[in-house]
């Protein structure tokens, strides 16, 4: 109990916050049945179980369980179906979007934190998989596989040591390896899922190949927590790289740097676990806001973009990277090759405190969008006209995985006080711009951090009827009370 | 129609097959103001297409229908939909599992044939994509991502001529690079579908990363046609290998088979395109049957491994396959390794003629099982003790992607005469001997060749009862008329 009281007492609510929620005793008796007294927080000690990742959103749940394994995921969720309650499940609560907190409004909401099931059920090395529990820390799912010579790929650098497995791939997470390894749909060869009937579906395969019908899991990956909980998952790991090279690039503008991706595509091959583009107002943040942060180059240049070459073969990647780089025509101002870890580190550190440095710069308008790799140039530039042309004075901060087509674009002023006003007079019609050039080039306006609450209405205008009803046929199947995550997705 | 009058020429089925079944005029009439009069066959014409690749089903259709785009798909499906008539999607009808032709009794049923839609609709070089229609044969799909300089990496080598992209993806299909680019479901970033309403879902993004919302694709690849016909599909392309080095291996035993390819994924990582596990059984067929075909070493040995790495960057393969061939402890008895084309294309024509050797030795009891990879040994011992205990004196020819722990798991006996009653009186005894061990181990026993009509019944004894309903209430949800490809799947 002690470390949940803790988290209570540190959370934005403390005791004297506003409870107008209470649980009835005869429920709150049966959870406590189901999971000990210590599995159950109420009033405010669940209050910071509420708030979101962003300080958006802060809604009431009755209570917030705690299960320690599978059956009793099941048991509360049946404990819900029968009352009626709508669920939310929650694993580490980084939620960008609000998918892993309450909603607003009247309904009963109780949330189910799997952060209890939190063992590495097995490591097969030759299988080259392994089986984990929905609650185990991302951050602590690369050490075991380690031990075994093996490497777990999914890379969420700023989250990590927070988010949890579970709402990973009930997010389909991306992060920095999704060029090499995808996103995190792509690392699971099975699940174990609670229906929101309280049935369990045990598909905890670790099959390379299996034709044997629907491909069940496929459903729950991605959904956001809205068709049922995740509770456990058998993941793909991977040979460890032996040899990396990394390089910083100048180029001259995003179209170079999105063909010289294909160029290094071609002669590096699956070779590159990273490609990140850098525009100048990114940098100039960081240098304002990161300590020991410095220009990559004697010059100053508009675009950066940084990639990182790994192989499982002991071969000289530097040597490789820089054929390529020397090979392509036009486009490249300069660059620096490193095998150095330390020297890699110190550009590296200029991409991974973008957000930290925007934070600190202030509140930003801020997308998450993909289009596809060959159109990011004209998303960028198109994007930016029509924003400048809007909102005269208005700074652009792009930057992000150029290798997946998944550009963060973020728009402020770069005057604080400005700014305020603007957010609040302008973030529909920034968001309607944007939203709106990234459609007609065939993107995503939620391309890795999903929809959750904050999304949903949104996504209507971008999705044709038949798929809205399409999405909306699977969730009433599945969920016909409509109780596992209410009013996220769909 | 010259050539599709040719087909029904040469197909099994003359004039003289008894037809039973007839299409109301008025029926046939809106089919042909559909898709034109040289669009539709019925009767004789129509009969070779009732008939699947093996010779196992010859069923009727009251017609065959061909159009020739998404919206000629779209309003066909909508008239069958109106009249009650179920829809049988077909391609190539390589199906081996009898997922492409029609069912057997008075259901009313028209085959749905794309192989009109054989358009390349882009090929995108620097998004590493290219879009295609359903009815391209996949042997067609190599030669536009190579003039681009890149690779479409779906490889079956025997029925690329005449299998087709969209049976591909509808069965899921595996091949010989699952290892490295995994199964056709891996290969696909957009699907356009007409689902069985006759709407047609657009979903032909071109995206790496998008998260707005349930997967959809995912539902209809793999699916066998049983949820709506796939149209169109966005594939991924990759850089091509420029270095390529194949070693053939004699093992130990199946064991050591295991453990060598943890220990070369370990230190040659994803350069390995193909595991392919060969035992003497299947060597002594193709020596007998295959002209030209040779031992691979001076001695015999009971199990053979060929695998081949390939890599885009320009490395020495073979010093590495070397290396890591000569640190393995164990288990090697011995090894040859070439980067001569013709060299290793010796060694892989052992491999691609079990089928055909096979065949021309007369029936087998085939299965195509997976299990962990970690546990083909294991499988293999006890399915051949099994079996051996069960029918003294049965051949049993075992091969297949271990990479993918996939093994082709077929039994007979060596004398033709006895071979035939055995089949006759124990094909199902055989069956459920190796699926009740091939379930022990978690695996699957349709790996890569689906389900269809030949397995349908089968997989309700190894499939949860939760697992069964999530399926078909997926079925109804999507079809709730079950007109799409009836008696298949679910």
């Amino acid at each position: 109990m002690s470390e949940l009281s803790k988290m209570s007492a540190d959370g934005q609510s403390g005791p004297g916050a506003e409870i107008t929620m209470m649980i009835e005793p005869r429920l709150l008796e049966s959870l406590t049945a189901i999971t000990g007294r210590d599995g159950v927080l109420t009033g405010a000690d669940a209050a910071p179980y509420g708030k979101d990742w962003r300080g958006r959103y802060a809604n009431e749940a009755l209570a917030v369980v705690f299960p320690s394994d599978t059956q009793q995921v099941s048991e509360v969720v049946k404990l819900c179906a029968a009352n009626k309650i709508s669920i939310v499940p929650q694993g580490g609560n980084t939620s960008l979007c609000g998918g892993s907190v309450p909603v607003a409004g009247a309904i009963k909401q109780i949330i189910i934190n799997l952060s209890r099931m939190n063992r590495i059920r097995n490591v097969d090395a030759t299988n080259y998989t392994m089986t984990v529990e929905a609650g185990c820390k991302l951050a602590s799912l690369y050490e075991a596989p380690e031990q075994a010579d093996r490497l777990f790929p999914l890379g969420l650098t700023a989250i990590a040591p927070h988010c949890e497995i579970g709402g990973n791939l009930s997010t389909n997470a991306g992060g920095i390896n999704v060029l090499r390894y995808g996103t995190a749909r792509n690392l699971v060869l099975g699940l174990e899922v609670v229906l929101p009937d309280g049935r369990i579906w045990d598909g905890l395969r670790s099959l390379r190949k299996d034709n044997t019908g629907y491909d069940l899991k496929q459903l729950f990956i991605g959904a956001e927590g809205t068709l049922g909980i995740i509770t456990a998952a058998v993941l793909k790991l991977f040979p460890r790289p032996k040899s990396v090279a990394t390089a910083c690039i100048a180029v001259r503008d995003p179209a170079a740097a999105v063909e010289l991706l294909a160029h290094l595509r071609a002669n590096c091959g699956d070779t590159i676990s990273g490609y990140e583009f850098i525009s100048r107002s990114c940098l100039d943040l960081v240098f304002k806001h990161i300590v020991d942060t410095h220009e990559p180059f004697a010059g100053k240049h508009e675009w950066i973009v940084i990639t990182q070459l790994a192989d499982v073969l002991q071969v000289p990647l530097d040597a490789a990277l820089r054929y390529a780089l020397n090979t392509f025509s036009g486009g490249i101002i300069e660059f620096e090759i490193t095998t150095n870890k330390d020297d890699a580190e110190r550009w590296w550190k200029l991409r991974k405190n973008i957000a930290e440095a925007q934070k600190a710069e202030g509140l930003s308008i801020k997308h998450d969008i993909s289009v596809p790799i060959s159109r990011v140039a004209e998303f960028i530039a198109q994007a930016s006209d029509a924003l400048r042309n809007a909102f005269p004075g208005i700074r652009i901060v792009a930057f992000g995985h150029m290798g997946d087509g998944n550009i963060h674009y973020n728009a402020s002023m770069p005057n604080a006080a400005r700014n305020k006003t603007f957010i609040e007079q302008h973030e529909n019609e920034v968001h309607r711009i944007v939203y709106e050039i990234t459609a007609s080039l065939a993107g995503s306006i939620a391309a890795e951090h999903g929809l959750g609450q904050l999304k949903r209405d949104e996504i209507t205008h971008y999705k044709s009827a038949v798929e809205l009803e399409l999405m909306r046929s699977i969730k009433r199947t599945l969920d016909p009370n409509g109780l596992m995550n209410p009013g996220k997705v769909v």
